[in-house]
């Protein structure tokens, strides 16, 4: 190797942990009082230690202003951005405002953020958290009249800034903000959305393209194609279904789309998802995406947090669950964070996928689904390197922006991340607010021992006395 | 990713090349008309896009003229490299003429470089490509007499200039050039080298070293060896004397060759070779180096274009082929191009190896052996990197030099690349030839969506329409 | 990222392939004479080349003269430093005097050490190896009383200097040393400590806490943990017990924990070792730590070296032991040595777990456990490696200082190295003895061919004379 080459090799290592946010490492673990001095103890890319929950409280708050900033509430005009305030008579260029990062308010990364504001809301107690909801939902509530009468009118079709609620078309515009609503509705957030849930709802249980074993699918990129993503595009929304109407099909439904999107798309050697599968090759390749596993992960578990115990479901959908954490779970970074393709150590890290993963392993732990002997440090390596990339602004650095599912590694390696990439939030909001629980959860005592960290069940005897 | 990040990833993409010929990235996907604003397209380390023909026709172009112009035939003095031109008596010294490069006119590489010639010159009917072939075999024809009489007088042994032709001694001396002419010979390009087929044909099918199993085998690097690049070596032109001579004991031993390497030396697991075998200890560490892998492929693809379907071993061999693209697939780079070590992403990209695999899934997509959707964005990624390996002299980066069946991997990752290792221009010019047929292959469209390429069968229906 | 961070970085990277010792490369082998104008061989990161004796002896002889200056045996004054001469009263805050490394007289990690000079002057014929050892166990035998006596007044429990031998708590405090004095023993070396043999040895045969199935175990991290560490903690020394005694029964004990501890933390898809198991989460993600795997394979092989050959557990051991090197083989990297997790190619190369690995492999070698043709040239390229490790003082750079068995890959991945970890030391000598054995023995020849080393049995033939 010459000069130049270990020079170019030094670069290469910043880039994979670079961003702004990480200026102040590298990180000495503040947890061992003797960090400076100990031969034992090196440096870090990312603050491993315990996780303060005021730390994490205040990188919450941030990333809460962050979006209530950036999702303004209101209608303008396409073209002058002028505000529209006169909601008589419609205009066709009437449209939803927009910050700078351009987040839409009824895309399903948005019902992600919900969720997380919700979860914040629950672990903290504080209000603020689900102020931003309620702004939303309201504004749909108040709106949706107007935009549909454009549409009547005009017919924008995908153009019309509501036409997610108005003429949902796929699983992408119903599923995730469907879940949303319904979660708003049990925390009593934000106005009565009963007759949007129907519409969304509708979609999603009954008008979506299947396979015809009843697998969700989609006609894009091939004819008839699989992704994992759609996990989360519909199970959440289904099993939120169930848990308001009481009507167990949709339960069914739930399980039966994580089964057999498992059956198409899960590698039972690598404990992985592929990103997607297509009819008219269904032995391909796979591609390890890193987000899409996190849907998956995410979906199972939201589906767990609502499916009645008794369900014939249950046990199935919990091993299928505690399969793709520990196939994920080998493939961590030596940062806690997890790369781009997760079986990739030369792609970059990502935050999205990251996010969904620490929240799943802490979510899961906390609830009694994985041992915290196992993926607590797991879980707290994840944060670790989560939190370097939420900056001061409240941004979250590092996401892949969208992404569809394709067929070589050179679109997934050189996707761009960026903080307008809305992906990001929601996941680490809910990353952040079920660490907190996991810090403060009774089952377990979180030892700092010997410069790591171990989760002994309560009652659980050491000898580390005996150890010189 | 913010900009330094950026820039830091483009260092990190040239580290990697290293070569002259990536000076211009990183690159913008031109089929992407908004490419400079649009946020969900980022840049690349190679130019990521429809292969455009005229580029392509060009590129394959300079290697043919660089390929003529390091290829002098006509005879010299060894000691002062005056040429020789009375040919009544031989005289001790008299050798083949050598450009820069030092290309071997009888080695085996050049026979695929023929190979290449022959298929740009289909595909683009343009003559100029079997120039050099015709020269090349004009002169063997002429000359073989006078250094045939230089042997019966000074016993040269392998320093004689034409000892491959004259006294072949391994696969290596015989069978790529063998194909080679015989492939000619169905072109009608060149003279009659009938006799010349019959010296090497002979060698491959009856006097070449085997196991008692009849797997062709090498004694070295231990008494009793295998190596997967034997595959290429003597399977085309066992293949090709099947079709010259109508024989199908020839056929039989091609497949049966094909079949029995895979049994040594083929991962099931993996669906990768490695680089050989020893009969003194069979269950050894493998070493998946990326050329023996391309030997592989290519071979089955050169017997399956000339194998009778009817041929009971057709769909065995078929099986075979597909399995081992599955396999390369599976460990592409982000680059389009493959690691010197196929399981290795901290090995370098190597560009002979990865040439074969683009021509290899290009023609077998060609063929209908296997799917467009699935493996058409890999061949196009393939000619991404490719394409970046091709400088403006015509010359081909990245090759691995020549590389013997070794067992540790401090020689494999060191081996230097060379533009002097003439193994990367057939390959390079085959890729070019079959990526040309490819974006004008009928069956399917290459849609650009999404920022990737889908390859959609005619008349597959989509629902692109109906996505935001 | 600021710039000191970044410079770090830079260090950080450099030191993967760095370290002062490095200062010469790249590096040419001088097994080509000529290498500077052959086009076919490159430069190497490590001086890849046949070992040669004299400049293995003299780097064994610079790693012995600074254990001996790094050892001193007197007892001083823990406040004060000052020597302490007056052995009639104990005082106390008398410990054993340190050197700068602060290496222990008594820890495990010196066990190898002397196991390693035992094995150089064995192989060197060269007495000096042994006068530390020797000096070491005098030291032992002349103080015990004194330390006893100071423990009997001041109760000073793990803070005496003397702990691990007068009270024993651990496999770490025992099993190791008792193997060195019992090799000790046979080979003559220093003075009769047979004593001090039957309390640990006694420890490790009867007092260590067990699973109920009889495996070795620890009460750390979690009540009931394994490690695989604990396989080299206690198997040597039970099968040294087997030696001294002729009882078969520690034989059976060794046997028994090396299938056992396999059966738990060997994965036999990769053929490594967890570093540790949990009895309150059996199924866990999995880490591949090297030196664990180390420990494994050098118990291994030293149970072999004394284990009667028609014991029936004989060709079980062999059999595991063959199937880890056949794992670990085949993740050796590219600079001959291996990574810290052995299975992530972004993890440091670690000097201490490439130093037992390139001893194993010898070792088996010669004692013809395992195929010179296979393995010969992975020793040799992980002695290339690990020869630039040692430095001009006789230290050993870049070995893992004492690592638990933790659960996240930030805790493993971020292990500072140290040449004070005196874990890389014992193993280098071992290494470099056993290199001496290698390509001194007479039952192959290792011949440079092609530019690398291929082992070829005594009257194996090849047909390297037909190749051009």
């Amino acid at each position: 190797m010459n000069l130049p080459t270990k020079l170019l090799a030094t670069l290469v290592a910043l880039a994979v942990f670079n961003g702004d946010a990480l200026a102040d490492g590298p990180y000495r673990n503040p947890d061992n009082k003797n960090a400076l001095k100990d031969a034992g103890e090196g440096t870090y890319p990312v603050p491993y230690k315990k996780p303060v929950e005021a730390e994490i409280t205040a990188a919450l708050h941030r990333i809460r202003g962050y979006m209530e900033a950036q999702t303004p509430s209101n209608v303008v005009s396409k073209s002058t951005r002028a505000p529209i305030t006169d909601f008589k008579v419609p205009v066709k260029d009437a449209v939803m405002a927009e910050g700078d990062a351009d987040f839409g308010l009824q895309v399903y990364e948005m019902g992600v953020v919900h969720a997380g504001m919700l979860k914040a809301a629950e672990v903290t107690g504080d209000k603020r958290f689900t102020a931003m909801t309620a702004r939303h939902f309201q504004f749909f509530a108040d709106k949706l009249p107007y935009f549909r009468a454009q549409e009547q009118q005009f017919k924008l079709e995908r153009a019309n800034a509501f036409s997610r609620f108005i003429d949902p078309r796929s699983l992408d515009d119903a599923g995730s903000m469907c879940a949303a609503m319904m979660r708003a509705r049990v925390a009593k957030i934000g106005p009565d959305l009963s007759k949007q849930i129907q519409v969304c709802g509708n979609w999603v249980a009954k008008q979506q393209f299947r396979l015809k074993d009843g697998t969700l699918a989609r006609e894009r990129p091939q004819a008839v194609s699989l992704w994992a993503d759609d996990m989360y595009m519909g199970v959440p929304a289904l099993a939120e279904l169930g848990r308001m109407t009481g009507d167990r099909a949709y339960y069914d439904d739930a399980v039966k789309n994580v089964l057999q999107m498992s059956g198409y798309m899960f590698n039972p050697q690598l404990n992985l998802y592929t990103h997607g599968w297509n009819a008219n090759h269904p032995d391909a390749p796979q591609f390890y995406w890193g987000r899409a596993n996190g849907w998956a992960v995410l979906s199972m578990s939201d589906l767990l947090d609502v499916l009645p115990k008794d369900h014939p479901g249950y046990p199935k959908v919990l091993e299928q669950l505690r399969k793709s954490l520990k196939g994920i779970a080998q493939l961590q970074s030596g940062t806690g964070l997890w790369h781009q393709m997760l079986d990739r150590n030369d792609s970059y890290l990502e935050t999205s996928a990251s996010a969904i993963f620490t929240y799943v392993y802490a979510h899961a732990i906390n609830e009694g689904w994985i041992s915290p002997t196992t993926y607590g440090s797991i879980a707290l390596a994840g944060w670790a390197g989560l939190s370097t990339k939420i900056n001061d602004k409240g941004q979250v650095e590092g996401t892949c922006v969208g992404t569809t599912f394709a067929s070589d590694q050179v679109y997934y390696y050189n996707r761009p991340t960026s903080t307008a990439a809305l992906h990001g939030y929601g996941p680490t909001l809910l990353a952040g607010a079920e660490i907190i629980k996991l810090v403060k959860n009774p089952a377990f005592n979180i030892e700092h021992r010997v410069r790591t960290y171990h989760f002994v069940p309560k009652g659980g005897q050491t000898n580390y006395r005996e150890h010189h």
